[in-house]
């Protein structure tokens, strides 16, 4: 019984193969023929492919349902990649003898006498695969498009390199150009292009070093991110990104309406526009029916979630209508922002605290290898992204993430680094002062010069110069408050407690004039079993340009937007 | 010399403890006494403690630059929860004896004659912590503010349960309440409130039954999803939220504006918003200096960077200017889209169905225990949510979604499935005819009842009802397009292989009076090393509703934006 089910389902696996090919099965890669390959690499996967015989599926009923037209999907399996082939101890050395296939792009092609060499990237790691041709090699006669940008296959087997820079190539039998580029036009050629014009053809700038080396240390750190709040219970929240919330200030907000779509051709007329009598846009009309912004921040949402489950995190886009064209500023950018309930502020400085450290050295277990700060870590698993950022970005880099995660923390109170900076008999361009609010070059004359280059943590600041929503301390005067300051990035991370107590809320409100009706459902949490919380926000490209130097947070982010170019 | 540096570190140790206490400080929970507990639940965690004296820090640079006035930052330690206590094998009996604190939210208080039954939740799980209160426990006087909705801390200690209903309850010494809820205004009461009304308290509806749960399995959905493509190679992308692009359709788009802002109180002014001579918007004075829309899907965005990195997904917001007021549009949503290089349809339609089958059996190892289709997993791991679904919300939940665990994938044509249909004899609402778009009611039709309860693909449409960028089959009618439909759901996943010929892709563009210097760049993709490449999408709150049966889509989403709504 058993075998005749087995035999039905075997009986679709022949059909999957009668699918009829597309050109690109033609170019398809047979998976590695040696069981050591996939061993070797410790990241290839196999799933429950569909046509496979398999003693626990309800087999008989697999076969009754498929019926005259339905065939069995086929396995997903992993693609392989010069990170698996390149990404081993041994640098690939166990692989030497076997046959395999690489696809990727062409950085570069350099003809010499008897052999050419090209070297492929995939992507999924800095290293190319150096693959060598001879005359001889199938396909040979393709060689002239074998250029920068240009997409290949390339069969062959692995050997060792004669080369000092890598330990195996590919001795190529057969390549195959998949797209070819054409060499007079590609924007992108080997000469280093400036980062300011990469920003222009930001569709093709990740075939590039130094952007495809930030968006894998991008992609890890978010992970690490997602992986740390998980590990310690915390649910992922995704906060609203429109919000017709009075909550948020409105001078810096985007409006986000559908009333200028309601328009002709070439361009909407304002007489278009749904009006009042008195002139005045009528928000009525609008798709929310009333006027709506993009966010500037889930805090509120994310404390309305803490006050039922407890820790959550937010990790999304929030927006600034800023017009502001530094290095430091973006439109546009993801926040993380976790809230612990039952936690007050030393609680949130130890959160952000163990965060940075475990993102430093944990975040690294991302099959992606990638990873930063943790200079064991680099020189045992991935040194290749991080000694590129240390080589061509930012020297010395990796001493100064081994800082972060190595030197101890400190806090110290807002009144405590006034001091501080009043005694230091240094000069700074901007006043020192109680009340005032700390600029960049004190915060990083705190941290790399008073703290010799150990992450700082101020707290309770002057309550004049802190948000409406921090808990205000004993003293009257400072509020519950604290910034995470970092070696040359200076602020890295802004928390606080929040103020749980209704009365001093409203009190609060009231100081700075705004509407406690608007506020009605933040107030509410106050109302209903308030409890004492507290969280912090931590803007992601600038944790990005902290973990790889890269100088604008521009070049942070895949699509920048900035005043005046929203592009791609 | 290590000795006197670890003398000076343990100098820090006691200043630690003598940071001013808050009132919060004074509810602070003991660690958990007995080892034992900490080992139990397997998911407590300590970090590296600052004030921690440990042999390979720099001990006396740490303590020699921590100068006057320096603390260090305490130890980050995951707060006990009552999924902690109750979510392990024996649900908590083994720690029948212990001493513990727990912090929650009072969901109900039951006076019998001798004793007090109040139940206590914390949003780590389903179930509540039963606290057990007599007269003669500390804070008892305090009773009449332990009402639905208070947030309290309980301490006592763990007793087996004497009712049916739990193994273990806390025998309490002492209640602190930490937060009141007037239990004449506290709009959630035990009474079953409507879905339709929870809405309009959408802050405090994550404290029910209901949104609790869709929360925590929305969390898990979304961890388990990036840590399927992790594992896979796959890199996490942030496509652009605003764009400039004038590919994207904009009739169902929202305005990016800040034009509207430049306005007088009480509303803006038609004649404040810049226009040009003729009498349209001036967008040159816009904020990004043309017209912006919020995107409506990150694939175009994503096909650059797999021409890069090979194998990408995003997972971020996306949006719907569109002015549908059902159960399932929104116009602010989630969408997953992952993009593969060098793959073609049916490498699409093999990780689309490994996607689902991992996160449906595998997506469960988040701590935030609460799991969803594979039977088996549920029952030995995590029941709790589940249960509640298929007692609460949908009957029979558990069973289907273990079809689509269990039940092997297939995929026929379109062709194939029109034929289908019209054999079946079936009266449909909507005409059968090949070339008119497959409704809801045949999807239905194919995957219930044709297939008997099976997940199907259906592929290779006719091109005139799909998209530009889908790739021409040979037979110059059909493009190749999946859509993978489940039961009772519908549609879940719409992928495509991507058209990857330069001139195909432009006379596509032209069949659809598409302007080709809009799409510049993605053309530029195919002009220079073009691959064949595939992806597909997947709306994140469609896979919340098939997981949770949650009928309408609106309760999917923490704050869910639709027509003439963005409140909170």
């Amino acid at each position: 019984m058993a075998a005749a089910a087995a035999a039905r389902l075997l009986r679709l696996a022949p059909r999957r193969l009668q699918v009829k090919t597309s050109p690109l099965a033609a170019l398809s890669f047979p998976l590695p023929r040696t069981a050591p390959l996939a061993a070797a690499s410790g990241r290839r996967q196999s799933f429950c492919a569909a046509a496979q015989a398999s003693a626990d599926a309800p087999a008989a009923a697999v076969a009754a349902a498929t019926g005259p037209v339905g065939e069995a999907v086929g396995e997903f399996r992993k693609r392989l990649r010069v990170a698996d082939v390149k990404g081993g101890e041994d640098e690939g050395a166990a692989l030497v003898g076997k046959e395999l296939a690489v696809r990727g792009w062409v950085r570069t092609c350099r003809a010499q006498r008897t052999v050419t060499f090209v070297e492929v990237n995939d992507g999924s790691c800095l290293s190319n695969m150096q693959c060598v041709l001879t005359p001889d090699t199938e396909g040979y006669d393709q060689i002239d498009s074998v250029t920068t940008g240009a997409s290949v296959l390339v069969e062959g087997v692995v050997a060792s390199s004669q080369g000092g820079k890598q330990k195996v190539e590919l001795k190529v039998s057969k390549i195959t150009v998949i797209g070819k580029s054409d060499p007079t036009s590609f924007p992108i050629q080997k000469k280093r292009a400036s980062r300011e014009f990469l920003r222009t053809v930001a569709h093709l700038r990740p075939r590039t070093n130094t952007f495809g080396a930030v968006t894998r240390v991008r992609n890890a750190l978010a992970y690490a991110t997602h992986k740390f709040f998980q590990d310690n219970g915390f649910v992922w929240v995704s906060s609203p990104i429109i919000t017709a919330s009075d909550c948020e200030g409105a001078g810096e907000q985007f409006y986000v309406t559908t009333l200028l779509s309601n328009s002709a051709e070439g361009g909407s007329l304002l007489k278009d526009i749904p009006a009042t009598k008195d002139g005045r846009v009528d928000w009525s009309q609008d798709f929310f029916c009333k006027p709506a912004f993009l966010t500037v921040s889930g805090q509120l949402n994310g404390e309305t979630y803490a006050s039922a489950l407890s820790d959550i995190y937010t990790f999304g886009p929030t927006f600034r209508a800023e017009n502001s064209n530094t290095a430091r500023h973006l439109a546009e950018f993801w926040m993380i922002e976790p809230e612990l309930a039952f936690a007050d502020l030393n609680d949130d400085m130890a959160c952000a605290t163990a965060y940075l450290h475990e993102i430093s050295s944990r975040g690294l277990e991302s099959p992606n290898y990638c990873c930063f700060m943790q200079v064991k870590y680099i020189i045992e698993n991935c040194k290749e992204d991080m000694d590129f950022f240390n080589t061509w970005v930012e020297k010395g880099i990796i001493d100064r993430l081994n800082d972060v995660v190595e030197k101890k923390f400190v806090h110290l109170s807002y009144t405590d680094a006034v001091e501080l900076l009043l005694g230091s008999k240094k000069k700074f361009e901007f006043p020192v002062k109680w009340g005032l609010d700390l600029q960049s070059e004190h915060e990083r004359y705190i941290t790399e010069v008073a703290f010799g280059g150990r992450p700082v943590i101020i707290r309770d600041y002057p309550k004049e110069i802190k948000a409406f929503y921090m808990r205000q301390n004993d003293d009257g005067k400072t509020v519950a408050a604290m910034d995470l300051l970092v070696p040359r990035v200076g602020e890295l991370i802004g928390g606080s407690q929040r103020e749980e107590r209704l009365d001093h809320l409203e009190a609060r409100l009231d100081e700075q004039n705004l509407n406690k009706e608007s506020y009605w459902w933040y107030l509410d949490l106050r109302r209903y079993g308030s409890v004492p919380h507290a969280g912090f926000g931590l803007g992601f490209e600038r944790l990005v340009q902290f973990a790889t130097g890269i100088d604008n947070i521009r070049d942070a982010i895949p699509f920048p937007r900035v005043p005046g170019s929203a592009e791609f």
